[in-house]
């Protein structure tokens, strides 16, 4: 719900007030805002679904594997795409790469994601280890995780504060709208924790 | 430790970089650097540190619950001064209220975090419900706990960054300061919720 309405809030920001998304345009501005969308709805919302599919849907266990390992490839993907588009925009304003507190903490979440998807797929889609390590590394696959989610979530809040201020908006429409866009993928965020860990309560019960 | 590290560069940044740390000057940006400080020492650390005198230190349970009760409690007043230091500024500066990511995000933490102190206090230090009852409240305080930190971790990092775009810094020193500063900060946030997790994934087995 909450992934659902940040995204719809993301759309109206990007197309109504600003100039749209364009990957390839010679606009660098509508280069640039095909990378807030695709970390958020292409990085943060899948792997957010991805752990959802997992711990809340009721399947049977090797399919929530496989669609947990493919939303989370697709997440991979698209993130690289939406990396991709920040130094494209870049690029074209002649602008320092990877100065802010946003790309420092945006770019150590997205290796960390990498090395846990690696760590996840060959221990659980090949499985060779002992039961009991698996369970012990299942722990900090899980913990990993939802540090991984608020980081994003930390780099998705910080990028949109940066733009704010570069901005240098305060009380009008567009503010409100990038508040509370931010809000929903906050509540998001929080919403895919809580679901997650009361899921795995109730299984422990 | 991290915690130890952020506080350290915190004060070089506000001492050092900044004009220092005054609540009654008529310097306004005096006023304004005990928000900061306040925030991560008095809001942030002694929060973590009152999760984890819960969780990991070897102690009787009564102390345990009482000094996650205190420390929260000195978090909570602390956190009231370095709210009002920043109106105060806003109101030497003719600085509108509110209308930033960082306020609405910060706000809410703070209110919610009140509501989870009252919560925490009528119910554990005062008991009256059955015990069945205090468990199953009790994850849903432990949850609440770890959204509130992360919360709390997010209002930081957009607040430094707002800072940092506010002052138009990119590769110098105090940049790498601030970056820095606003990674020990995610990092406590991350190595808290950790050792807690960990500390609860023990206990079980």
């Amino acid at each position: 719900m909450f992934g659902i309405l940040a995204t719809v809030l993301m759309l109206i920001w990007l197309l109504h007030y600003r100039e749209g998304l364009d990957l390839d345009s010679s606009n660098p501005y509508r280069v640039f805002n095909v990378h807030p969308f695709l970390m958020f709805f292409g990085f943060i919302f899948l792997v957010g679904e991805a752990m959802m599919a997992y711990k809340t849907v009721a399947a049977d266990r090797p399919i929530q594997k496989y669609v947990h390992m493919f939303l989370n490839l697709s997440a991979l993907v698209l993130g690289i795409v939406g990396i991709h588009a920040t130094f494209k925009f870049h690029d074209k304003m002649n602008i320092l790469d990877m100065y802010s507190l946003h790309s420092w903490i945006g770019i150590g979440a997205f290796c960390l994601f990498i090395l846990q998807w690696l760590f996840g797929f060959s221990l659980f889609v090949f499985p060779r280890a002992s039961v009991v390590t698996r369970t012990r590394l299942s722990h900090w696959h899980v913990l990993g995780g939802r540090v991984l989610l608020y980081m994003a979530i930390c780099t998705a809040l910080t990028g949109l504060m940066q733009k704010f201020t570069f901005m240098q908006l305060t009380n009008n429409r567009e503010s409100y709208l990038i508040n509370f866009l931010a809000l929903s993928i906050l509540l998001f965020g929080i919403t895919v924790d809580l679901s997650v860990s009361l899921g795995r309560y109730t299984s422990h019960n």
